[in-house]
This record gives C-alpha cells, sequence and structure tokens, in this order.
C-alpha cells in the first residue's frame, strides 16, 4: 500500500526517492529467489505469468531465427504456452505436440523421441490448471540436459502450491503468476537460469539489467515479493490446509454423487484442485443455480455441440463426463466450515437440477 | 485500494466476484475513452507505455510479415519505439528514421518523402520525453491518411498535460503510460481505432476481446481509469498550474544563470518540461550535490568521451552543452514555494560547482 500513497520513486532515477524504490524492488526479487531457491538476479519480473510465457518460449526460440528449429511441448499447456508455439510458427518454427495419459501425465517416451538436434526448447506445464496433474519434470529434465536443450516449465499453478525449487525441478526456465499465490493481479515472474541467454520479449530501455523493458511496476513487484515470502514461510501448513479440505470436499462429493469421478492424477496432483465430473450433470447449469460459488467448468453446450476444454480432449474424457465437470479449488483462506457449505450447495444443486439441458 | 484488499475477483469469471471486478474495468475502460474522447471498446489495457508501443508497432507490422515493407519513424523516439522497430529489422521490415531540426521537430518534407506503397506504419511520438517538443500529429496524419498508411503516436508523455482526443490528432493508434498521469507504474493502455486490426503482442487466452492475453491487473486497470478521469476533469486547471511553475523554474533560472539555454520547441511544447543546459557546468555532478531533488540528465563523461542523448545528438545539440543539460519538469502536485527552492538549489549548485569534471 504505501508503494501506492507514499512512495513514487522510479527505480531506474538515481535521486532519493528512486533509490528507496529500487532498494524494494531489490528486497522483492530476493523474496521471490527465496521461494524458488535461486539467485536474485536469476529473476526478471513481468506483468504476470502470461508475459513470463511469451518471454520464456520466445526469448529461448528467436536467438535461433535465421535456422529455426522445434518447439516440443504437451497437448494440454495453457493457451499462454501453446499460442506462443502458434505465433512462432508463423517464423518458420516448428511445434511438436506431446500427448497425454487419462490421467494428465505427460508421455516421456514420445517426448524423448522426438528430440532432435534442432529442438530448440522444451516447455512443459509444472501443474495442470484445469484437473491438477503434476507433470515428471525431473524425467524431462534428465532428457534435456543430456541433449543441452533449454527446459522451461509454467509453474503459475504449482508455485507456493508444491516445492518449485529449481535446482529440484532440473529447469532452466519457470514462470510464476502473482494472484496464484496471493500476490495482485497483473504481475509475474520469470526464472532464467545464469548463463542462459533469451531474447528480449519486451523491447525498451534498459530495465531488469537489459532483459525485460518498461517503468518497473513498483507496488506490484514488492506485492509478489511479499507473497512469495509468505508462500516460503507458510508451505507447509499452507499446503496441509489446501490438502485437507480438498480432500474433504472431494471426499463429500464423492459419498454423495456416487456417480462422479474425479479427473486428474490422484497421487501427483495438487494439493488445491479437484476435477470432478458428474454424467448426466450440465456444470454450467448447476454454477449457475449457486452464483455464491466461485468455480468453474470446463466444457459448453451449443446447439446440441459440446465443446470440451482442450485438456480434458487431450485426457480423452468422453463429452457425457466433459459436460458435467466442476472446476473446484480450495484456498488458504478457506475454513472446513466454507467447505462443507460448498460440498452441500454442490450436492443439492446436482440432485435438484434438471438432467440435462 | 479495495480492489487489492476486499475485492479478488477474476473478471474471466461467471461467479458474483468475477461480475464486479468485469464491472469495474468496463467502467475504467469508459474513464480512458473519455479523456481520449474514442469508444470504450477501442481501449486495450496494457502492462504500460512500453508495451502499448510494443503492442501497436509490431501489431501493425505483423499481418504483413510474408511481404515485410518499412516502418517511419522519427530520429528521437524513445527505445520503447525504436527498439521495436529494430527487433522487426530482424524479421526482414525496414526502419526510415526521419531527422529532427535544432528545436526537436519532425521533417515534414522528409517524412513525406519516404512513404512508399510498403510503408505498414508511422510511428511518431506526440511529445519528446527529454525536451517535451510536441510534433505536427496532424500534418502527419494528413500524409498518411492520404496514403491509407496507420499512424500511431507515443502520447505516454503527453496525454493528461496536452490534448489527446484521438479525432483531432488524426492517430489509429496511440499508447499512454499510467505513471505519467499518476496512476501506478505497470499500467497502460493503447487505443486501436475501431476497424484496425492488429496481430497479438501478447499471446495467450482471450482477454480483452481477444486482443491482449493475461489475467486482468484490475486494482492497476481501475486506477488508469480513474486517473485519467480526474486528468480529463482537471485538465485547463492541471495544464496552467503545470505551466505556470515551469515558466517561474525557466525564468528564474534563465535570470541567474545567463548563459544557460532552454532545449525545445518554446511554442510546441509540454507545459510541464524544461530541458536546460548551462555550458562548462557538468549536470551530473550537479545533481549529485543536490540528491533531494528529483530531476535527470541527458549525457555523461566517461574517460573525457561524452556520450549524450540519441535526442540530444538528433537536435544536434554540442557535447558542451549536452553535458551541461539538466531535465526538469513540474508536477501537479508541486507548488510555488517548492519551485523557488528548486530554483535556488540549481542556481547554487551551478555556481559553486568546479567548472567541469
Amino acid at each position: 500500500i504505501p508503494w501506492l500513497t507514499d512512495y513514487h520513486g522510479n527505480p531506474s532515477s538515481t535521486h532519493t526517492a528512486g533509490k528507496r524504490a529500487r532498494a524494494a524492488i531489490d528486497q522483492a526479487r530476493e523474496q521471490v529467489a527465496t521461494l524458488l531457491q535461486c539467485n536474485a538476479q536469476e529473476i526478471v519480473f513481468t506483468s504476470g505469468g502470461t508475459e513470463a510465457n511469451n518471454h520464456a518460449i520466445q526469448g529461448a526460440c528467436l536467438p535461433h531465427l535465421s535456422r529455426r528449429g522445434s518447439i516440443v511441448t504437451s497437448t494440454i499447456e495453457h493457451p499462454a504456452v501453446n499460442t506462443v508455439c502458434t505465433f512462432l510458427e508463423r517464423l518458420g518454427f516448428t511445434t511438436c505436440f506431446i500427448p497425454v495419459d487419462e490421467k494428465a501425465r505427460i508421455d516421456l517416451t514420445k517426448l524423448e523421441e522426438s528430440l532432435t538436434d534442432s529442438t530448440r526448447l522444451i516447455t512443459v506445464m509444472h501443474a495442470n490448471n484445469e484437473v491438477g496433474t503434476l507433470q515428471p519434470l525431473q524425467e524431462i529434465a534428465k532428457l534435456a540436459k543430456a541433449r543441452n536443450i533449454l527446459l522451461h516449465t509454467d509453474a503459475a499453478q504449482s508455485a507456493g502450491k508444491v516445492d518449485t525449487r529449481v535446482e529440484e525441478l532440473g529447469v532452466d526456465l519457470l514462470s510464476i503468476a502473482g494472484h496464484k499465490l496471493y500476490a495482485p493481479k497483473g504481475v509475474g515472474a520469470l526464472y532464467i537460469r545464469d548463463g542462459v541467454r533469451l531474447d528480449r520479449f519486451m523491447h525498451g530501455a534498459d530495465h531488469e539489467g537489459g532483459r525485460r523493458a518498461g517503468t518497473e511496476a513498483v507496488a506490484q513487484i514488492v506485492s509478489l515479493g511479499k507473497a512469495c515470502e509468505i508462500a516460503h514461510l507458510e508451505k507447509d501448513t499452507r499446503r496441509a490446509h489446501l490438502r485437507s479440505l480438498r480432500d474433504q470436499l472431494e471426499k463429500r462429493l464423492l459419498e454423495n454423487i456416487p456417480e462422479a469421478r474425479v479427473n486428474g492424477h490422484l497421487e501427483h496432483r495438487l494439493p488445491n484442485t479437484l476435477s470432478l465430473s458428474i454424467p448426466g450433470v450440465n456444470a454450467n447449469d448447476l454454477l449457475a443455480r449457486i452464483p455464491g460459488l466461485a468455480a468453474s467448468t470446463s466444457a459448453a453446450c451449443h446447439s446440441g455441440a459440446v465443446t470440451k476444454s482442450a485438456v480434458l480432449s487431450a485426457m480423452g474424457v468422453s463429452d457425457a463426463h466433459a459436460l458435467g465437470t466442476l472446476r473446484l479449488s480450495t484456498g488458504c483462506f478457506n475454513t472446513m466450515e466454507e467447505i462443507e457449505e460448498a460440498a452441500k450447495l454442490i450436492i443439492n444443486a446436482a440432485k435438484s437440477g434438471s438432467p440435462m439441458s
């Protein structure tokens, strides 16, 4: 708050107010680095997870603009990854999309087979945004390192919820999104391993050590630093809390809606995420009946045709299950009472609704 | 502030909290549109002026990727414009840099001569960041319209300080930077005239009507809207205030430092900007002696070699004048007492310092 109300210095300025802002950004960089267990100078601040992904993927490929090459990714990436690949295809790069199994885990054999001398980057998300499945990044890192290929991961969903120490994961580039760990919307960061040279994404003046142009969003950056500090300090209690709430919600719903099914990997999964399919129910209609519940869906039905999310499609989920899919997640500030209330609302709505609309 | 402390909805969500955030963004879009006198749907929010410039220039050129073409710009643009042109040169586009005169006004004859059938974009700043000179955008717009060429202007320096009604200026694309008009750092907007199709810059999900991906920075956007609303309501008093302070500062400094000279155009100039050269003085040393004064310089001297800003170079300012150049600007919240104090500090520092270091 004080960075919005009292301290207005531009961190690029050498006067007193500027130096204070610079010091605040330096501290935030240390806080983010502590969460990821990297060096502060390996962190570049961005306007969010989307920009971090654009920066990482374009930045890793564009140094190879003259000879092009390929990007290897999965079929269940967020649009902030796969549409960047599509853009690079217009510049002559190719993309290889590796399939996932029914639990949304990537096919490591196919991934290994796809790697060539002209593979410029592997980009595979850490945790899936819809179903929460965690990918075997350490295995992927071994394949990448053996061939000297850069590895990027979109950790927007996982940072603050599971371990994201970059050395443990073995990644060269990692994106985080502030609002996924209780910083404001509109700020993020990209970890760039020391020694990795990326092209710039945001062109302009020499902010962020010449890596990202644009006057620094001081208040946003300070917030992200603080959020990362808290996420790091409270990591064990936070994860246990998220998991206990999610597990209780899952238990209640499965007990009372026996036809329901959990999507994703039951073991390798974020502690807060629950993707639940109730065949025969239209999840959009169900949520419309309980507007106070903040949740979303994975499919829609227009003129009798089902449009399901790319993630569920890649997992081979049927239309009937997709249309009945609720995306639920628990938060640090939720209580067990709220979870019980949410379960009741969903159970009642599922039982009272028209079977299909 | 409430958008940081109480309301955390994601504007893309259809639940209650999401709808509230969506409504706030809609209101902010109207407020920005009122300042620029355009339609709300012609505004896209960005992470700042730098992103708006990247978006405008890349977005206007990339639809022509297969046949390339040229960009026409000036020699005194901000790096957030000219480095984007340099990036596009790597993709096969060419850039034509039009010179300016000694007052930093663009050469309209040379600009007209540079326009061809393959000119994809003219991008010329509205007001220069160092010397405040305003460019003849209406004249440039006539040349552009006659040839059906898109015209972009970087109005980061001018919005809120002089008239930036887009119809008056005749531009198709216009960038603003929040912190230049008292919104926080790290938010901006791009005006895209209805009917102008740009490629995306930030790739990802379908935020901002499919024009800019990334979860909306709600608090930042709300702040920008409010800042534009105030800038619009107070435009006359604000400009008069800025001008009276600037003129007084200029008068005091010229009275007491008779060898000083004002850079830029005395008539076509921002009301708040003062670029003042004191030959024989090292402006960096001068400012170092008065750290409480928030100001900057335009040149540096290393190992006897003078590095001057691209703007002063393009204007033909000599090394001696460049090294003695102070960049001063007045703000809405400054008082005449502060101006008198600032003038005294500068005059004393100019007289007491070693002549050159």
